[in-house]
């Protein structure tokens, strides 16, 4: 049996990510396991008691979830294997028979409540915000009185028994949160040719530390899909960088790069590489890796003393 | 009568950094007007309404205090005009009489809850978290009854009758916040010799385009204090940087710096420059002013044919 | 009367170059001074007693002609004001009456000989190379018979009465030497929007100066024409650098970049801006001056506080 | 038997290196071959004719020795295995019986000739310059009665029956020039810890090309003993590019990055890696390649899954 601890309660979209990773996988036999955050989650896998954490990662509208991240790189052991993105938008419900004039209090998680007030101004205007730990548990407030409205998933209201006065609300078209499968450290899954790879790390605090980083990755060619810095709450102004790359650890770009970071951060840590939600497999890496082998090539025999390594070849084209 | 806006209620860490700012400034005659976010008290001055807002801009454990960094970045004409740290401790206060037993629900800003959790389990474990708006507006919950307890700076408690249980209450000792004095477009503060400045830029959504803006400053020799991405809100994975630097707009490393990244962000704004909080006056620009000012001396004499662009000089000495 | 130096005896290609920078500046009155020497023409005008100094400084089958960079870099007060690119062919010719059966011996300049070896050998197999300190020496060599053949302008035949056996000789087609117009340091010629700006420079002796300070030409988009590296003369593997710009020193880039050379190395010296011989005027660096100029002004509304520099705009095209 | 082609005749610097070659690899049965030029032997290696070719590469005075690199890059099938450098100071020999007032007239290769001519202007002024093809055929000019006195190695006195007026002359004390035993393209000598490793290479002829080339040593702490620019005799302004680096082909830094570089040029050529003749073996690299071999540790962890890889190390000391 696979235990997947997640943000609860039951009704989250976080617990809609979950059914998409279940589904990929043909997990037969699961136990979903709800929490109260995202660090509870991911130290329920440190732990031993969860096989898998599911825990949102970033949103379009308010970018990356810092609690995922300061989980992440609090301790060790865990690791990313899998990302989902799912399309966001909110219902709006209430206890069966409220009329929209007899709403007074809204509850939601304040990132969705960000998500929504463009909406609630024009709808439902001079409603109080009511702040909850999950847009679940904003359901619940309402199921048992203490809220008059929820802005939930609309799988929630059938849970908690609510009524829907409104579906598909979102003051951002096209909003979209990132969802990762967080497991104990292991073997990444293979390279798909279209893949992602997270560390974290910190700097010496001198200037010129953190180009000089970032450049490890221009260099060779590796692209960064997110950088993020998070205070090390030791002192104002010092952090952590969380960066995402495009490519696997087994490309020998990105392999090279975090070789070359590992000698400038005092603790480098791995995250995982695992295959992209955005695009197909093989569209990013195939071309640079093709170069790449031929390089590979050219080393060897300058190494063994072939002619083929004082030949230039028909290799500059998809350069560049 | 100069008008401020702040995060209120009344009792807030915001309002002492307003009262320092005061006292720096000498105002005689100043009305604080308390609003409820740092965009509403950005948006005031913005309207002509309030002539400062003071902000939360960052803290030592939660890091960029994202509102404020999205407010001062989704619109123009307004930059920041000082700083101030602040140490950050909580009072623990309740209604009189309340005994520690009694304590059910805590109430605070969600920042604030995550510096006293480590407090909290240890003295009252298992009390419920109510979140507020602020710290301040959490003391009101408990003298309104709908809270047990506050986490509050100890200056709420006077404010609303409550008593204080326990004081100085840091899960993280040294915990400090960056507070901003937010103006209107203007003439900034005059150059002390240890400044920052901070601007928010995009960049095309192209590899390699974060490191090339990066690298403007780098090879200046201009440190970046801070870097921050948000997101646009209209993609996932595309940013908004924000970036604090350590320098003066009017100190020529600085200047060039910006007219480069100029030409490589298609909206690059400019938020300020104005004396840092941390260390003195003198102590961070002038040395390398004073090599600058050797280099602009050379240039000249080379574009004018004089004999001392054909010098070296013993300039070499504080360049590395 | 302006006096002009330039590597003698009459009949060199430099002593056509020189015709043509007469010609360009229309000057009537002008007294040319053979010398034995690049070094010894640029020697009289530091001694004041020639204007100016007429001297290869590149071709494209050699190289730098390093005795000329080697001389311009030994001393002050000189800089180069002009410069013209001739096409290389050579005349090979004999005393009247000589045939082709009787040659033995040939002479001309070690660097014009390499650009006839080929055309020797299939066309006078077995002759012997007999070195001249010019081309036209050579002429003079076989005038007085101490060689039976020259390769040499076809201008140095007349001058001294040889008959020439073959002209437009050349292994290399296309061969092109650039000569430079050398005189006192002083104003440069104005900005044609299609200039060259040259200087020499070292570095302190550690890893990674080189790559740092080509690094300020590139990261402001100042494009290197040439780079060539001569020794100190104190120890094997210490250098001179000697560098050729696109650009003014009033193009705003290149003033950039050289102050920021300037930090970086014991002795900058400036050589010179002036015209390009290749391409129209304009054709250059106007694009990226009036992108400079706009960043400009982008900085200046920022210093003074203008909602300008709060607006992106509609720069971004030409760059990149 | 080992036939080794130098530049002749018997007497030169040349063949003194080849001595010392000989010595370091005790090689009973060699046979030298004196030839005309560095070209001409090194053509010999390509024909199978000779086995090696001792050639110049480099001196303190007059820096790379073109001719050299011209005939290295000109084909393939040929690669550097040693250097060794010698102290260059020149005998003044005449016939016996000459006395320094009877001196006309001197010969020597024109290289040499920049070495010496301090010392003839203070004890022999006036002297004519008969230019030789090698030091050593001064020395035959000598004997033979072309020109009255030679500046050459001593050795070449002894050869030709001629007397020596001076020795030790030398304009530059401490003159130095380096040689290289060049042989076919085969498996280098194994690292010593203090290797050097040549490639030629050219990059597309557009801005910023040849810094980011040069970068892919920077970023990867491989450092330029000697970049050299040698025109493509197609085109003014087109460049080969010679570099010598500090290491060798095996060393992961530099493997890295000729890799890199073999993306960025259509026609990278390898020219050894070899034990460098300055300082110890194991005084450059080691330190570099222990921290590299860590990385390389990490990596692998990371790759596997292994706990080592979430860990920081006490690594960074020596880095920086």
């Amino acid at each position: 049996m696979t235990r997947i601890a997640y943000l609860g309660p039951r009704g989250t979209f976080t617990e809609q990510a979950l059914g998409v990773f279940l589904q990929q996988f043909q997990v037969a036999d699961a136990r979903s396991l709800p929490v109260a955050s995202p660090a509870a989650a991911i130290d329920l896998v440190r732990a031993g008691e969860a096989d898998y954490a599911c825990v949102a990662i970033e949103n379009s509208v308010d970018g990356p979830v810092t609690p995922t991240f300061d989980a992440l790189s609090s301790g060790e052991g865990v690791q990313i294997y899998r990302e989902v993105d799912l399309d966001i938008a909110f219902a709006i419900m209430v206890r069966p028979g409220t009329s929209p004039e007899q709403i007074r209090t809204i509850s939601t998680h304040p990132v969705a409540y960000q998500q929504v007030t463009g909406w609630l101004a024009e709808h439902i205007p001079g409603v109080d915000f009511v702040p909850a730990s999950s847009n679940a548990a904003a359901a619940v407030e309402v199921a048992e009185g203490r809220a008059d409205a929820a802005a939930a998933p609309r799988a929630a209201a059938e849970l908690h028994g609510l009524e829907v006065l409104a579906d598909g609300v979102a003051d951002h078209a096209g909003a979209r949160t990132r969802f990762a499968l967080v497991g104990p450290a292991g073997a990444c899954p293979a390279p798909t040719g279209n893949d992602r790879t997270a560390v974290v790390f910190s700097l010496p605090n001198e200037p010129g530390t953190l180009v000089a980083a970032l450049q490890e990755f221009a260099v060779r060619g590796v692209d960064m899909a997110q950088i993020e810095s998070r205070p090390t709450r030791q002192k104002l102004g010092t952090y952590h960088f969380h960066v995402t790359l495009v490519g696997h650890i087994e490309d020998a770009p990105v392999a090279e790069a975090l070789k070359a970071l590992y000698l400038r951060s005092p603790d480098l840590r791995f995250l995982g590489s695992w295959p992209s939600a955005v695009g197909a497999p093989g569209e990013v890496s195939s071309p640079r890796s093709a170069a790449h082998e031929r390089a590979e090539a050219w080393l060897r025999a300058a190494r063994e003393g072939h002619a083929a390594a004082h030949h230039g070849s028909d290799h500059g084209e998809e350069n560049h």
